[in-house]
């Protein structure tokens, strides 16, 4: 497993052991870690911090420039707010986890010019699979269905 | 003014009077305002916290059934994060201040079904305007360029 993947999904454990549901990410610059998050919906009783927003988050306010530069992982395919956060930020590449249990507006990023590369890992699929027969409301709740 | 862009409006001046940008939001459901926010760059150091989302996060976990009775007011277009969180949701209306200091996926939001109302505020272009002239790159940073 690709190693920044293998951060995403150690932050999908975190969220998972915390209670939460089970996605994670990274944002990565220069071959380095410079963010790091988790679904926050349960933790933080958020509607906004998706893996992806809690990852920017707190990889804190970055330039342009930076941003330009980051690719960002996530363990499952980016929703509509995430993958709009991506373009809003000019993010050139999105690394994904799996898109099976979730596809986001995958078409329009790349009609926007980013790069997506799909991983389709089997663990990531487990994650989302489990935590969905044990808390199906919830993961409701998370893509606003 | 109509009154929940005048509360939204409101939120922008509080932004504002906190030292952050000046743009704000409100959240109507059933003529009634369920959340407020207004951009948190400044004050919460956040990269995420633009006035939708702070509004959206304040008004806390919603059902979807909810949210696609709501109409969410911002001074401000909104930009591809904000956009794409009204798509995550379901918001089938957004009412905005003016486009004129910047313009979202106006047009991307209409083809998936979104309703805009723009009210072409001359009180939300003067906040914005001396708001740039005083601090560009703040404004800059807000919007990834």
């Amino acid at each position: 497993m690709d190693k920044f993947m293998q951060a995403a999904i150690d932050e999908a454990r975190a969220g998972l052991s915390e209670g939460g549901i089970p996605i994670g990410s990274v944002l990565v610059c220069d071959g380095r870690i410079i963010g790091r998050g988790h679904n926050q919906r349960v933790q933080k009783m958020s509607a906004v911090l998706h893996a992806e927003m809690d990852c920017l988050e707190n990889a804190g306010r970055l330039s342009a420039v930076e941003y330009k530069k980051c690719t960002l992982y996530t363990t499952l395919s980016p929703c509509d707010m995430c993958s709009g956060t991506a373009l809003l930020y000019g993010i050139p590449k999105v690394v994904i986890g799996e898109n099976e249990t979730f596809k986001g507006p995958e078409d329009y990023l790349r009609s926007r010019g980013v790069e997506l590369l799909l991983l389709d890992s089997e663990e990531c699929k487990a994650l989302m699979r489990e935590f969905i027969r044990a808390k199906p409301e919830l993961w409701n709740e998370d893509i606003g269905a």
